[in-house]
């Protein structure tokens, strides 16, 4: 089963999407035209413009008008991939050179911005003032997510609640809006527009949390980067810290190994976190938000939008890779 | 004669735009927060709010209204310098540490992108889609004319045309803009809009020659930096470009340079950028767009607003650094 077959009845309006990203990086400037069709050609899973589509499914559904939002969110996504690339110094993402390596960090630092504003611009052809609002207020929250990330790297006295609020402003928030928009745009009532957000937010929660347990249990071929990345870098995710906070001898050897960089301890601690439980407990958590994501889409009107919507939300927080 | 004294009658409401400014880069988020007033503090002429509201003095004056685009355009100004440093690498800026040098590279990425969140935020305050609309699209322009300026450093077969487009995108449009959406904010008459545009887009173009020019004929005191450093940099401004199509042995000598990055060689090109007309030929085109924008201005309303763009007008082209 691959994602797209969830929801199938969307792929006439999927490359309806797929063209207008097409018309909203197009520029006469050679240069960023290049890097932002390769960008786009790159894939990725479209995940939040179909939760934009899925939802707005529940009201007055008009693809000329919501392609608008749904391509929008996408943009904002891929624009905020090209500036972590520049502040990560990464040279891959999907298996494809970054912009910043192939050409350098001044042209991705532009080519973000580009993006950006090219979003802003597809999202202003919708004549909503709230959803723009709405949108701008998220993209304050998606900056302040990052820069806490940086902020508390390497800090290992920080607690589990810094992590919540930094993976809802990096990630659930995006996909809370994605569903909210969708649902904004297509008139939906507003009582469903509340369990849409819901939904997204705890999909997103569960989405980032099954991220951060798959970078210590897949291998290195599934992430395409060496399991432990996170931790090596300095990010502490939920197996870290629940192990922290439990075994007080787990975090003096990792502020050890953050002092030394030592790689034997790295490999201890790696083991140590799978053998003290810290997967199983972020596991929980992460299936408490699956629950409660499909609590919210079970109140939904029973239609193809909420069968398909409850089986992304099964599929994204249940992924092996 | 400072420039403030030449719109004394706006001061109570440029306070309540240094406010809003305040309160828009406010965050929960110490770090951010912090870069964002020292940001603030650091000053700045805050030109492009004066635009807006001069503009905004011929159709319905309202400050709580108009104090949106005019905090907005100021943010997104400030926003794109917090990137340029990024990317230029600059370590100091109106004679105080960059963000990026103070913080990192990182911290002043996503600053710069919370700035441009906060900005959008605050436009969409108002609600008039078109304004939005002419904004993003401003935006997408401004991204292209970076590009555009990295793209052609130290390429010596450019022209004239070339410099004009890029300084256009980079400079001129967010200060027509400034006075094109303090106008449509305040519903100037549609004919007026127009001539506000023209003259904010000829004042745009004179404030950046004029500020090419100084790069060559102010001191270093003045600059805070050495005469000469866009030349350098391959930043091929008017007064070369020129003298480049007039002499080929001036264009053949930058060439060499460009390969031996000889001090002696830079020394000698910058005399004969004087020697040969160069600064004469770029006053001379400062001149022209400067006597335009006064053309556009004349033909407005005889009010304290336009002796205001006027006097303006005159100030910033006229400037001696």
């Amino acid at each position: 089963m691959k994602l797209k077959d969830l929801y199938s009845f969307l792929k006439k309006d999927l490359q309806q999407i797929e063209d207008q990203l097409v018309q909203s990086v197009r520029s006469d400037q050679t240069l960023i035209h290049t890097a932002g069709v390769e960008l786009l050609k790159a894939g990725g899973k479209r995940i939040r413009p179909v939760f934009v589509l899925l939802s707005a499914q529940f009201g007055t559904y008009n693809i000329q008008q919501i392609k608008k939002p749904a391509a929008a969110l996408e943009l904002i996504h891929m624009a905020s991939l090209v500036h972590d690339d520049v502040v990560d110094d990464a040279d891959m993402r999907r298996g494809r050179e970054t912009v910043k390596a192939k050409y350098d960090n001044k042209i991705a630092m532009y080519t973000g911005d580009f993006i950006f504003a090219s979003a802003l611009k597809l999202m202003s052809e919708i004549n909503i003032p709230r959803a723009h609002q709405i949108l701008a207020q998220g993209m304050k929250e998606m900056c302040l997510g990052e820069i806490e990330q940086i902020n508390e790297q390497y800090d290992t006295d920080q607690n589990v609640r810094k992590y919540f609020k930094r993976i809802k402003r990096k990630t659930a928030l995006l996909i809370a809006l994605s569903c909210q928009l969708g649902a904004i745009t297509s008139k939906v009532d507003v009582s469903l527009q509340k369990k849409l957000y819901d939904f997204g937010f705890c999909v997103g929660m569960a989405f980032q949390i099954t991220d951060d347990i798959l970078d210590f249990t897949a291998s290195e071929k599934q992430l395409g980067k060496p399991a432990g990345s996170d931790l090596k870098q300095g990010n502490l995710t939920l197996p870290v810290l629940y192990t922290m906070r439990q075994y007080p001898e787990f975090k003096e050897k990792l502020n050890v190994y953050y002092e030394t960089n030592d790689p034997d301890l790295l490999a201890e601690l790696l083991k140590d976190i799978k053998r003290l439980g810290g997967i199983e407990y972020a596991t929980e958590i992460s299936d408490k938000y699956l629950k409660r994501a499909k609590l919210a889409a079970a109140s939904l009107p029973e239609t193809d939008a909420r069968d398909s919507l409850l089986k992304v939300a099964d599929f994204i927080a249940g992924r092996k890779f």
